[in-house]
């Protein structure tokens, strides 16, 4: 079933140990539609300038994500410059253009009003409130946010955790938003403000859902949380989007089952490891833009295989 | 088969945000052989002084733990006093107290000659070399050491580690010994160091295993790493000896095996994470003294549960 992803699409210039690259594609929108088009349909809502050409818009047509919502205005699309040179684990920002963000007014196309799940991407909580507010229908809510809105948006973030039914952030972030250091309590901090199940993403450590007792409609009590393992890998060309390719490929997956159980739930996790572990793997968003579904159901495999206790010898 | 550990038999003071402790008993041998003692025999060589009591002996005799190879010296027992109060995840030394143990010259009873499995506890690698040298015909050799040594005593460590068969250490060590940021990179050059196969604890987030060729006598080749969780935990009181119990806890299961597989060394994994789950619920070794065997096959389960993909509803 059909997500609607509205977020960021942009343009990035990242400096690595292995390289750089100069305005190349990249956004929380764009590496989430990449990354969940493999597992299901995808529509996204976002804003770019004159900058974004016909040939842009192929790397998501090529992937078969409607793009009717990408908005084209006057100006320069968004465009980040960010380091990992001194520390590949946490980008330095050099500098945020906003650009023609700055003026962003998600607008939902009649074409989408069908979608069953939606993914409310890093943005002002206002901008991520204005659209679940437009979507009444919607079978699903999961959503992201980061340090500034935690920090300085505090209450227009409270009102969109109020409706997730999943929050996916990271570890320094579950700390912050619950102003706790122990990382269970402070999931079950979070979990009072509103979501129904917590994902943190723990970097190359892998990531841990956190249940409640609403996470599966009451009809399972998932009393423990549950840990997914990254693949270690001998490098990282570049780590950015991989915390939104994990999250394109959780939800795609958990958006192409027709029943979500701890079961489906798991192996979303999983695949959300899966596809963060090929987005780092190049620039931008080159790998995934062109992994196959062989590929993804082998390193799904491979995950398996390092983390469960009978041996296969794969 | 029994274990002949060496290490320290000391006592420990210690603050944390969960309270304090004056004196209690400690040491790297004191929690490796009380975890293991749940496996195996357990064979222990230590120096303690006059404060060390037969009250203090009876928790070994208790767990069956065979004494006869720690020496009573004149003087007192090492002393350790540490703070967790600000970063429960790194201990603040206050004060090192080596007393008895600065002149600390291990010897061997007659009666472990026997020992099939050896473990080198965190002490001075040329105490280590000279007891792993008196034990020619040993199976297994599994030795653990600390940034102290890394750093200043990098020569007589790198004897130590040419003849390891399992070396247990962690994240920050890996990368220390290695000079390489990379955890996998890292990995590699220590394997190339000598140890067979490396065990790199990460803490809260559980471990991983990197194999070598030699790893299994050659009969296996398991190409890719393992990686055993922790257990998230509400509360951490004291996280002294964590460490040492995870690798009791995964060294007295693979001595309890009658052969070394890939299966049996993810399950010691597993096991190493439930003692070290177990160490950290209450002060010193209090918990380790009194967990049972259900308790610990409980645990066991649930360390499954959290991270296979097949949900079982426990």
């Amino acid at each position: 079933m059909a997500i609607l992803v509205v977020g960021s699409v942009a343009f990035d210039s990242i400096q690595t140990p292995s390289g750089s690259v100069d305005h190349c594609l990249g956004g929380a929108a764009t590496h989430f539609a990449l990354a969940a088009s493999y597992f299901t349909d995808v529509r996204v809502i976002a804003v770019v300038g004159k900058d974004f050409t016909a040939e842009h818009e192929s790397v998501f047509k090529k992937r078969s994500i409607d793009t009717t919502g990408i908005e084209h205005a006057d100006g320069l699309s968004f465009h980040w410059t960010g380091s990992y040179v001194n520390n590949l684990n946490e980008a330095q920002t050099l500098g945020t253009d906003l650009n023609v963000f700055q003026t962003f007014e998600p607008k939902i196309p009649e074409s989408y009003k069908d979608s069953e799940y939606l993914f409310l991407a890093n943005i002002d909580p206002v901008l991520q409130a204005r659209v679940r507010s437009q979507m009444p229908k919607v079978r699903m809510v999961c959503g992201d946010t980061m340090n500034y809105w935690i920090a300085d948006h505090a209450e227009n973030l409270a009102k969109v955790l109020r409706d997730l039914d999943v929050l996916l952030i990271n570890d320094g972030e579950v700390r912050m938003l619950a102003k706790e250091k122990n990382l269970v309590l402070a999931a079950n901090k979070v979990l009072e403000m509103g979501p129904k199940t917590l994902v943190v993403k723990h970097g190359e450590y892998g990531a841990t859902a956190f249940f409640s007792k609403r996470s599966f409609g009451g009809s399972v009590q998932a009393t423990h949380p549950f840990r997914a393992p990254a693949l270690p890998l001998a490098e990282v060309v570049d780590p950015t989007g991989a915390g939104d390719s994990f999250a394109g490929g959780f939800y795609g997956y958990l958006a192409s089952q027709p029943e979500l159980t701890p079961t489906v739930f798991r192996k979303a996790m999983f695949y959300g490891g899966v596809m963060g572990s090929f987005a780092v793997e190049r620039f931008g968003t080159e790998r995934l833009q062109a992994v196959t579904h062989e590929e993804i159901e082998e390193r799904f495999k491979l995950f398996q295989e390092i983390s469960h206790l009978e041996y296969t010898g794969a």
